[in-house]
């Protein structure tokens, strides 16, 4: 077990994985986990942060594995009902599901700060790992399809599937949110930082817009390492593939690299892409290819420690 | 049927089973339910009425039969998850109900009035007849019992099984609460007015309470009919009993007369208390006496019928 300290900046489902292996081999409580919270969303009056969920169920064993996100043995009756009142449904939020938006909503209503309410939620699905969000201020992230006007994130990613060719990502909040407290702390004083393999628009992108954390990132860039979610061309899953066409970049691992190169220090790419090692090398940036494929726990934790290792931090 | 226009006071689970029988000799959109809504509780950040909602769920024939409440088939799933945040649950919510808890706390939190949410509820039901809470703003029915500080009212009839000798009953805000718009205009034009068989502290009392509600009632006192929730010296259901004897009065069908008789001019009680007709109509009351035990629609129309007799209107 690694006793040093690590900082994940984290999206939803590919972080989530990515935890799944990161705990077999380092301890869970000198982990603090970074959370995008641009996809957030309200929701028949509750506050739906789908990434802090997503990272929180998995860590606690209670995420549906099938899809990645939700609980297991979930039920979706007041869901059924709520259509009702609001037309059919296009969000899936299941009655255990409920249970935490109903909670996240009451305590941000009586005043509590987000990063509050997600400790407490943690603690109470007794996490030992740290789950902050990027931010307690909203951020609202929004996706520019070519033609049309520029959409809620959810609303693009799960009412439209994420169809569309996105031509830009705006990040709304931004120049607003301040870092959770706790945030900047946690990437000055990791041993070692890690840029899970999560959409780098919409998952990390949002994390190093808010205030500061870029900064914080290039300051101790040698001991960041980031992962591409990028495997032979395309996303393992997801948009990241076409976002990165459609805004212009190489939509290869070299162009996620290029994308963290300021901030990033190492950098790990599949094997399928070793044959691109030099071109990420020539970016300044010392990268290493291993599986990247997160099949089981044991190939995440592989992932994790190679990742460790390319910052020179050994499991 | 009756062409003529019906308005009932009516609190939950009585009033509920009553309009079972009032629909069937009543066309359902000549009725206007006016409604308590002194046991209204925050639970989880959401605005529970179960009076409005009993109501509502029974004529629109999705009630939970076996309780008197509730929806039918329902599940706690979010409920039990509910109790990893807030420790032991002790009022059931539903996943199904929670959706209308969800829909009318987001409307109230928009601005909305609860009438004109409890109208667009009962519209989204398919409700024909006409539900209005007593009034829009917010009464706090408090049960103060022997030696104890006054509780809200859910804690004491529901956590605390409605035990305990009741001293006095608050109707915290009642003097700041107006009629809601449409509960005078209803009483005024209705050719009967019913006074459910509620219990008169804690269901009718509040109504009665909100201004100007007992005067529009005196106004038409000649066509105002209650009936009694007591049967034998006892309640049929509730403690209506316990609180009549605790709070100083007779026990019986003519204690519920009494406390009603500025603004009652016709009274049903139960065959079994026959001999009291003499002792109510001195209170200067037609009282009649009938089977008040409405265990089947049918039975419970034959009692609405018999109330509508009593201030002379014939189904």
């Amino acid at each position: 077990m690694a006793k040093r300290s690590i900082a994940l900046l984290a999206g939803g489902v590919g972080a989530a994985k990515f935890l799944r292996g990161l705990v077999r081999i380092a301890e869970p409580h000198r982990i603090t986990i970074i959370v995008n919270t641009g996809d957030d969303e309200q929701f028949y009056g509750l506050h739906v942060a789908p990434d802090l969920d997503t990272i929180t169920y998995t860590l606690a064993g209670v995420v549906n594995r099938k899809n990645g996100w939700g609980r297991a043995g979930e039920s979706f009756r007041a869901l059924g009902e709520l259509e009702r009142f609001y037309g059919p449904a296009w969000f899936n939020l299941g009655d255990r599901d409920l249970a935490t938006h109903l909670y996240r909503s009451e305590r941000l209503h009586e005043g509590a700060a987000l990063s509050e309410v997600t400790a407490e939620i943690a603690a109470r699905f007794r996490i030992k790992a740290r789950i902050l969000p990027m931010s307690n201020e909203r951020v609202h992230t929004h996706v520019k399809l070519k033609g049309r006007p520029a959409l809620p994130f959810q609303e693009y990613f799960v009412r439209r599937r994420a169809r569309g060719s996105v031509e830009a990502i705006e990040l709304r909040g931004i120049e607003q949110a301040r870092p959770a407290p706790g945030v900047l702390e946690a990437l000055a004083g990791a041993d070692a930082v890690i840029i899970a393999p999560s959409n780098p628009f919409v998952s990390i992108g949002p994390i190093l817009g808010v205030r500061g954390v870029r900064e914080a990132l290039r300051a101790v860039r040698d001991r960041v390492v980031a992962i591409s979610p990028i495997v032979g061309g395309r996303s393992v899953k997801g948009p990241a593939d076409r976002m990165l066409r459609g805004m212009g970049h190489e939509v290869s691992a070299r162009g996620v690299a290029n994308f963290y190169r300021d901030c990033a220090g190492a950098f790990v790419l599949d094997e399928a892409d070793r044959r691109q090692l030099e071109a990420v090398r020539r970016l300044g940036i010392n990268a290493v290819a291993t599986d990247t494929i997160m099949s089981s726990p044991a190939r995440a934790a592989a992932l994790a420690a190679a990742a460790l290792a390319a910052v020179g931090n050994h499991a």
